[in-house]
């Protein structure tokens, strides 16, 4: 079982990619850009670059300032194509083997390969594969495409990429980076967002649009569901996967893994979660005093919320960045601590207040019932918490870590019951549909962690869980 | 010369205090405090903890959770009392002897000491103590008050402290920490905060009164200007240096420096913070579309500038938390994107609106020249920069680090050059007049750097800069 | 190319190998073993260790002493049986991926592997096994090995085991750790050494017997060539790969890898060792005053030469211990710096004397050459250099690095050349014959890199350097 | 109590210096003056640069290689005259505020000192200072030096420094750095030693010569027991203190101390120590097979033992460099596997063999004693240890740490308790009266550690004990 780390009561974002072709000293951009992603994943960080011949590759533990401080390792990474990769964090132990770019040599020699994503079918595959004779060295679905790839028949790169991926359930963008070509790939029902820029002669891929502006690249497009990218020496082309019988691109990209200022699956992030807040007024007004968001992420939902409302938006919480991570072992008595070591209720905003509190989401619940006791204790009158998104009852198998059923609090508990598990006067949910009628494609998003509906077969028995306990045989 | 290394264009930051007696785990209480206080400090921390016999003292650089990553470490540090401190970033070479508390031993046994604020007087005293024979192992003026209680009349060690005293001029909070005893003093033009809180039968002193919330200590009353406590076996005892002229207590702790969740001579900075904002709308009016505030601290003084204007509120930048400190060399054109990589600009939010954009300060205005251009390339029609305090005009000499007067753009352009500098279509600073009218003593406070009017002697020649030139002769 | 990094003219250790299984803590006594075994490995090293259902691993770049530096890890390494490795030097970037134990997933689950030797039919393998879709990694011979092991017949390990072992030609000593069983194996020809202790009930296996001396186990026996030891809850079993055409054994492991407390093929090192200085001394006698040895690894053989020639034994040259292994770069002029910071010349030792200097073997002569002059400079009358093993004219493809063919100066140099090289006034190697009259088993030894008789075929075109860049592809 | 933390029953070095003055990048040559005197001191090592006008420095936490590993560090010591400090270790925690050189400010300007010795009138000074209203920050005896030169009366620095020297009674060795000169001086009876060298037209100045040779600079003389040299712009001048009642150089640096291929006091070690093990062979002979020593130090003597008695010299005990300072916790039953992992018997030359073990010294012969049980575990037959110094019985006060009275076993028992301790079946030690037959100059050495016979007045009470405990107030 997974904990959710960050006294932050949210899902845990799941990992950024970053891709460049054509540009001199692609790994320094890869570095900038994998800085404006760093918010999907914490964990670890790496890249791969290529200089035409020989593919070189450098990834550790941590932040990107961590594992590219040394300026020298840059430069130990030459060539005019580069991938990057940000993994989300987890609390056990660190694993370098599981960092990404993996690289790996085969038949048609040096392959380096960044995933976002996650595959439905990597137990059935790799143990399929394993009976076969294969070994595997990471506990990483990513590793099984690899494999796949090395299996296909011998051919141009592309075509065997597009053989290993159809065999494949699931959801991922790809980034593949051979010593003379950089490959990006999006699975066929386009579950988690990948975009395309240009800079100058360059070719950038990045898994938001913020990481094109921080490199300076002009935004062309999103890549399409099912798009595979092919960037050499011949320019850029682009060929399709077999289609799926729909999209299912992640609604918690809007909700709350993406950048505000990032364009994802070619809208804005924070004008929908604007509109998710607004909505979020409507279905659930509060006859309040003040709104304010849990930071940084809320406070667009609740800037909607108040503009909706006409409630007057508040900065009712700080939030302080010198928290360190591995701070205070977790011990129930100390989490409280932990939630008041990272947000500071500002009783000047809050005391005497009828206040409305607005939260992107809810997974277990535990820190934001920490915080509303903080908000009561700086003098609150009232605490009226509204969620910008639905009850999550379900898991995700598609790349967000919600934890498991069990862990979501919603899953087994009536809205009430997480109303006063939470300790808050009143308790709104946005509803699927409220939410739903807010997006620009309502249709073609995948709302499975609210409504069970997984637009694929979801892995047996529902247990993720075992899969993971099983594949820690080699820790 | 020192160089605003953040990025931020706002003066340093001092340093942070922090002290219990009578407790439990002394340590551990003033490494929650020191978190609580690490805006006002990230260069080094350090506590020192007194088990009533021996003082233990442990102090490194770097932010709190960094020096006091290995939990080993507080647990060297046994006692019912300890002090702490945070001291400010600076740019140049990792000085940890300047760390604080400093530690020393004396006719009276071992003493250890934290110091906030600036002393004006410290160059003469230490010329004429080096005359007399004394050496000095740190450049810190925070040395010169050691030497001065070492050579005070024997006796009990308040007396000598306020020997020591009564022979610097400028700005001071102390904590002194001796076996038996903990003693608080703060100058008496009250030029820094210090506040006193009560936990359980413990005593809890900090700079702001944050720190008092995450130790669940009780605010009990800010300690007087002149006032000092002594704590010990014996209880608290509370007496007074003698009493200055006049106030001088800095408005810039409103202004920039405090956190707003702190009460800082007896007000809440985020309701002063506020009113300044609002205030600022009266003065300097502009037909824009939204507000925003440059983040984190800008928000509040930004929230009351709406109030006043009716203008929307907006989060239109999103500061990132995650840009190393070290990480890109300060070549000019390097400075861009270190600003870029830490502000992100919501193109959602700022396109085609006429923006107010609110800061808290301005000290050279090249962070807020880069900040005006990244808004206006996300497509702002209009940039209206408003500056919730007047033009920093003078060096401040008693803790607050804002360059030198050479470096302080409005000591040397008028409001339409800072303007032009910036490249705002209009610039608004709040004027002291405002100011004054918004703070609850007004006739206390030091304005000092938008005056002039330093409430005590300065420095010789004005030149701070020397007296730094002079003591690098050690490095 | 890679160049002997260590200032030392000698060839690179290989590999050391530990394992137990059935004791208390095994991971515990592996680290101990792997100190003893240090000499064999300086670059990484890794512990495996089982509880009898998961294995759990932990390895890293650097000494024994820096690996497990925190005591957590050991303790995070829980289980009966544990195996360890230490890994040779290299100049390169460090290649954590190439560290041992290797431990992988495979259709009988987690699986542990360290080897010591090296493949003669690698390069052949592995790119055969990429032809058949396999993917590798790292750049190291022995994960060929687990990819054969999972690709044999499902069956008991053993058998797949050595079903795997049958495809490959070459050095190696295996280890292999599964959840319930250790399997320790030797190659036919028995290149390298293994041998078998019992520590109470548990059973200790190890490169050399100094490693069970450390953990206070007792030697039992070699562990023969083309041995399988099987060792699990059934106690040990021991079965036999099939016989070679004749042995193997690697001679330079009494020249000068093993420690001389180390029982090697049955034989005590030093008595080897001993033996080959006084069949120098009787080869090639010198009018000198005194004899001395290379520190500190050389000072047996020049025992030997004292006893035998009747010439005194002194302590000419002092080794420094504390020399940093990254201290100087490697430029022509620091070189000489480099070996005057390792060696220290005691003056009065060698002032006016005429001396003999036995050193264990010459690789490159560079280092020999720079020791000769720095004992002249200390007044050395004479010098006479004696060599404990005759010249190394082939390159080894068994595990010993000795660079390649074209580095080895007496490949293509005559003695005399060589003498002139290294500026002695005479210069004797220890003949072949006279070496392998010597030792125990003169007709099971290999003594390719003297002869060139290689005991298997060699890899394609003598080229193990194009091996090298080839895999290069991927760093 | 401090406790000999190597596993080898030795007394402690004290402390390596090293001065160079004239030459371009004087630092540099400091660095390797400090590798070579790394035996000197292993806790702390630095080095002070003055470029004529500013002085930097740079210390640190343990050895020359770590304190000096990034090539930067030196790179900021810029200027041609520098000093350098090395300081042995000890088991408590790290004390980086006691680490040299000392860097002050003072009435002159700034100035650094290294100090190699320890003085016996410190406490009492100390004291005296404190009264007069000093403050200390360190508890090295060096820094009441300091003190002492500030309160000189103002004249030429050589002036002040012999003004404050004459307030001092002990041993010391003192090199002080201004901006444009170097004062080298030694105490008028001449404990420690330094010598002078020339380096084409640069001075250098070093505690032992060894570190002249590795800078390549040429041996000139011993600086005198109360010479002053002053380096400068105006080339060296000498002078000197008052004369004392008698020399009194330390006979321990030709035991144990100094390097074999040093000169010291003018005679080269290692023929002092080789003489030691002649005469000490005449004195006890021992009906044996072989003679080993303790490496690497005692093998010198054993040399000589070997001579003098015809005995056949061995390398019996292998010594291991790579065990980690801070391996194991020194519980009693881990303290023999400490001494396994750094001192490997050699079974094929121990075995039934009747050994001589020589041994430079012993303080608490606890390691000796786990020694011998090796020896006699390997199978020696007779195990007759030999010592190459008198029994210690006396604590020194001259800056060689043998732990306090009670802790030297010769201090409380006899030769034949000793012999029982160690489980040996002789024992003899080198007498008084044979070691100083040895030696040059009889008359002018300290032997108190052996006799008692203190050159000096002795701290009061004997206790050196008490003094340091009261000035662990601060730690």
């Amino acid at each position: 079982m997974r904990i959710h780390s960050q006294g932050h009561d949210l899902p845990r974002h799941n990992c950024g990619l970053f891709g460049v072709c054509g540009a001199e000293r692609a790994a320094d951009l890869a570095h900038l850009g994998l800085y404006a992603l760093q918010h999907r994943g914490q964990e670890s960080a790496g890249i791969a670059a290529s200089d035409g011949r020989r593919i070189s590759c450098h990834k550790g533990m941590g932040l990107v300032s961590t594992v590219f401080a040394d300026k020298a390792v840059l430069k130990s990474l030459p060539g005019r194509c580069a991938i990057g990769h940000n993994r989300y964090s987890t609390t056990g132990s660190s694993r370098l083997l599981n960092a990404q770019p993996l690289c790996v040599e085969f038949k048609c020699g040096p392959l380096a390969a960044a995933h976002n994503g996650n595959l439905v079918n990597a137990a059935a595959l790799r143990r399929a594969m394993e009976q076969d004779g294969s070994i595997f060295q990471t506990t990483s679905d990513s590793e099984i495409v690899l494999h796949l790839v090395a299996r296909a028949p011998a051919g141009p790169l592309p075509d065997m990429i597009a053989h290993a991926l159809s065999k494949v359930a699931g959801a991922y963008c790809f980034l593949f980076l051979a010593p003379d070509e950089l490959i990006a790939v999006r699975d066929s029902m386009g579950f988690r967002p990948l975009c395309l820029g240009s800079l100058g002669g360059a070719t950038v891929v990045a898994s938001e649009s913020c990481a094109l502006d921080i490199v300076g690249a002009e935004y062309v497009r999103g890549i399409e569901p099912g798009e595979m990218l092919v960037l050499g020496a011949g320019g850029m082309t682009s060929r399709r996967l077999p289609a799926a019988p729909r999209l299912a691109m992640c609604i918690f990209e809007y909700i709350y893994i993406a950048r505000p200022d990032s364009r994802i699956f070619g809208t804005m992030a924070d004008k929908v979660r604007r509109a998710f807040g607004r909505r979020l007024a409507e279905e659930h007004p509060a006859g309040a005093d003040i709104v304010i968001g849990v930071p940084d992420s809320a406070n667009t939902a609740a800037l909607g919320y108040s503009e909706a409302s006409g409630t007057r938006f508040e900065i009712g919480l700080i939030r302080s960045h010198y928290v360190g991570r591995t701070f205070i072992d977790p011990h129930q008595s100390e989490r409280d601590l932990k939630v008041h070591l990272k947000f500071n209720p500002v009783t000047g905003v809050l005391k005497g207040r009828r206040v409305v509190v607005v939260e992107d989401s809810i997974v277990r619940g535990t820190t934001l019932r920490q915080l509303v006791r903080l908000i009561r204790r700086a003098g609150a009158a009232e605490v009226h918490v509204r969620v910008g998104s639905p009850p999550i009852r379900f898991p995700c198998f598609y790349g967000v870590d919600m934890s498991t059923r069990k862990e979501l609090i919603a899953s087994s508990h009536t809205v009430d019951e997480v109303r006063e598990f939470i300790g808050a006067n009143s308790l709104g949910y946005l509803p699927v549909e409220g939410m739903l009628r807010t997006v620009p494609a309502p249709a073609d998003m995948c709302t499975a962690c609210f409504t069970g509906d997984y637009p694929t077969a979801v892995p047996e028995d529902f247990q993720k869980e075992r899969f993971d306990a099983q594949h820690a045989g080699v820790r």
